[in-house]
């Protein structure tokens, strides 16, 4: 294959992740050349589907599908194989034939790679042809590159994470709102949180096989399904997470993976109480975190959507990336590479937030009116002052008077304070502190 | 280079991060050759100091110490050079040399690549001669490998972090202890979480630069620090740390790095207020925290120690396994490969935590006291019970209690709540929660 060749792919299975894969290949394939300095260029060129006339949600040329998977594989244009197609059985089939024809997969599968992937990782090892798998835990998470190539120097301790987004929703809808357990699902299900069998997501099974894939990244061993602890939340009653709140925790279904001191690697998924403080306590929604702790990282934590069409297809595309600079030899340069010669910054006067500007003043009568006579003719509006006043000084002479500012360009912000700090009530320079705005 | 040669390695710098990957590669040196198949050995052959006589926090032969930084250029068996010398000039010269010289560098020095780094990736990039830098930007997370590989499908929205951890360590102080700014700092350089000379961080450049790296991998063009906006914590007041307190927000020495419609890159790092229920408000001490928002991957977050020898040290080796992987072409397979054939896994009964406990029960007296035996036989120990009353049912018949109990292996409070089930008072299976207690 010539340095300039893109890479041909073949999609099995063309759903929510298909689809979006389709997507960001369309909106950011430019983006991804540039930034392997012209080595990766991806291409769809064959996509397998059961019913090639339903309706998708992205538009990919007729041309392009087939109703057999086995077309994937014998299609000498097709280089990477992507597994989106579900379950344990067709998708085993496709994975090993893959394999077999020495062309690197990629799956978003937990419980393929759960059940089977001793088998599979035998033929990867055997056929010299990858698995990649970012997707398969915590959608837009890269938390198994992190463990596997990022802390491939660490002795992991532990690894806890709260790896299924529906559960998740379900335990904070019942603890904010105090719904009941089936009031909180049907709520789920109602806002698309929740699959239309929910099953393998309450019963804590979709968090267990996460969790055996990152024991199995940390540690190295393939471990059966069946010897891995796993409960649910169904059981979970509004009177357990009254309690809980009442005692400082939070409900979460946690996973737990840790090595003990003998070596023997512990591996359980359950509701758990965590104390509120925790880092942990504060994964809202759908989203998923991840803890990990090694012996040279220390404590660390991953947070973000833990699954959906765009964090996942994300996912697979860095995959693909991976599969593709493999099988081009490109590795020769995995550093950074500038791709543009040059790029607009923002001049600090256009950026805009809300702001808090402490000023040093005078304590006489009109102050606040003088500055606020300046901010009005600048047009800032004023959403709050405050003069603290010194308890241990209550009369002093020079004080500070606190502004707290709408969102305004800096520039402009700067040349009013500019003009106040030149009033002879200030008595030295502002101290303004910007009020960002986070997601 | 055949497969099985080590890699050998050029370590410019034994002070701490440098003893630290000397002690990681002693420590994890096996494993790290398992989890890669046997294709990475690393072996550490000169290390260039500028005084071989001074005490060193770890042992290395002395025949592997040269006070010569040319050494590790000219001598054929570095294949990498880790450059830990610090500072912007000699480190410059020497980083030019190994690249000139086609053998990978690796370097956690944000000043150098944030002020020279255009010359650098240029080099790289004519010498087709990667630089590695994971431990330049948040110690131990894997911030670039993120940004640069697993998002790399994604336009990047923002990057916000908090990422000095000395300033982020006096601002805590100030908001917790409500100590003023030179008392936090004197605490901060007596626990050793300040340098010497503290100005990089408290004056915001040390964040500054490690933002402009983050911006140059996201955004891929070069960035002068002198068009980038950055203010320090220096003229921070009590009564700005009580203010923001009183309005519900924390106050964060932020980097914020943000793409505007129009393709121009806002960069700027300053004290500011963040609510503070947001998830960065809650990154303390001296731990770092990255944001990260994308198209596909939608909103992320990465936490974790951002400075000190251990993580620094892991990251470092993470680059030279990557490094390694390149130059031995065993860039053929990336993926998985199980490297135990078998390991322990813990029995669930042999795990522990401390644990919630709820029984349905009849009420009537004596219940209590019952559960209570079964539990004192077992000895375990019992912290708390409680017994809620239904407000709308206060003499219902049925009720739950709650026991909250000590440590005890899981397999024993099993045995105990088997023959607390076969109670009479005891209508139905107990509900067991963990308690986790993590770090």
């Amino acid at each position: 294959m010539s340095d300039s060749d893109p890479i041909g792919i073949g999609l099995a299975g063309f759903g929510t992740v298909g689809s979006g894969v389709w997507n960001v290949l369309q909106r950011n394939g430019g983006l991804i050349t540039d930034r392997t300095g012209g080595a990766v260029r991806l291409e769809v060129r064959r996509i397998a589907v059961r019913d090639p006339g339903k309706p998708r949600e992205a538009k990919a040329p007729e041309a392009l599908f087939t109703t057999e998977w086995k077309d994937l594989i014998e299609d000498p244009s097709v280089d990477v194989v992507v597994e989106l197609i579900g379950g344990t059985d067709h998708a085993f089939e496709l994975v090993a034939a893959a394999l077999e024809a020495g062309k690197p997969v990629i799956t978003g599968n937990k419980a393929l790679l759960a059940e089977r992937g001793v088998e599979l990782f035998t033929l990867s090892k055997e056929r010299d042809t990858p698995i990649h798998f970012e997707a398969a835990v915590a959608g837009g998470i890269p938390i198994i590159k992190a463990v596997q190539e990022s802390f491939i120097g660490n002795r992991i301790h532990t690894i806890v994470g709260i790896i299924n987004g529906t559960s998740n929703y379900i335990l904070q809808r019942m603890t904010e709102a105090g719904l009941d357990y089936p009031a909180a699902l049907a709520e789920a299900s109602a806002k698309g949180y929740a699959e239309a069998d929910p099953t393998l997501d309450v019963n804590g099974w979709d968090a267990a096989h996460k969790a055996i894939l990152l024991a199995t990244l940390a540690y190295g061993f393939p471990i059966d399904p069946k010897n891995v602890y796993v409960r649910g939340i169904e059981m979970i009653k509004p009177l357990d997470i009254t309690f809980a709140k009442e005692l400082g925790y939070v409900v979460k279904l946690l996973s737990v993976v840790r090595e003990h001191d003998d070596g023997a690697v512990e591996i359980r998924t359950q509701p758990s109480f965590i104390r509120r403080s925790h880092i942990l306590a504060h994964v809202n929604d759908v989203f998923n975190a991840v803890a990990v702790s090694g012996d040279g990282i220390g404590d660390s934590l991953f947070y973000g959507r833990g699954a959906g069409q765009d964090p996942t297809a994300s996912s697979v595309v860095a995959d693909l990336v991976e599969a593709a600079r493999v099988l081009k030899h490109t590795a020769g340069h995995r550093g950074f590479l500038p791709y543009r010669e040059t790029g607009t910054l923002v001049p600090i006067a256009d950026t805009e937030t809300a702001s808090y500007v402490r000023f040093p003043v005078t304590d006489r009568p009109g102050v606040i009116a003088e500055i606020s006579q300046v901010l009005a003719e600048a047009e800032i509006g004023i959403s709050g002052t405050h003069s603290p006043v010194d308890p241990d000084h209550p009369d002093a002479d020079f004080v500070e008077v606190v502004f707290l500012l709408h969102t305004c360009r800096f520039g402009k912000l700067k040349r009013a304070l500019k003009k106040i700090e030149a009033l002879d009530c200030v008595t030295d320079r502002p101290v303004v502190f910007r009020i960002e705005s986070l997601t």
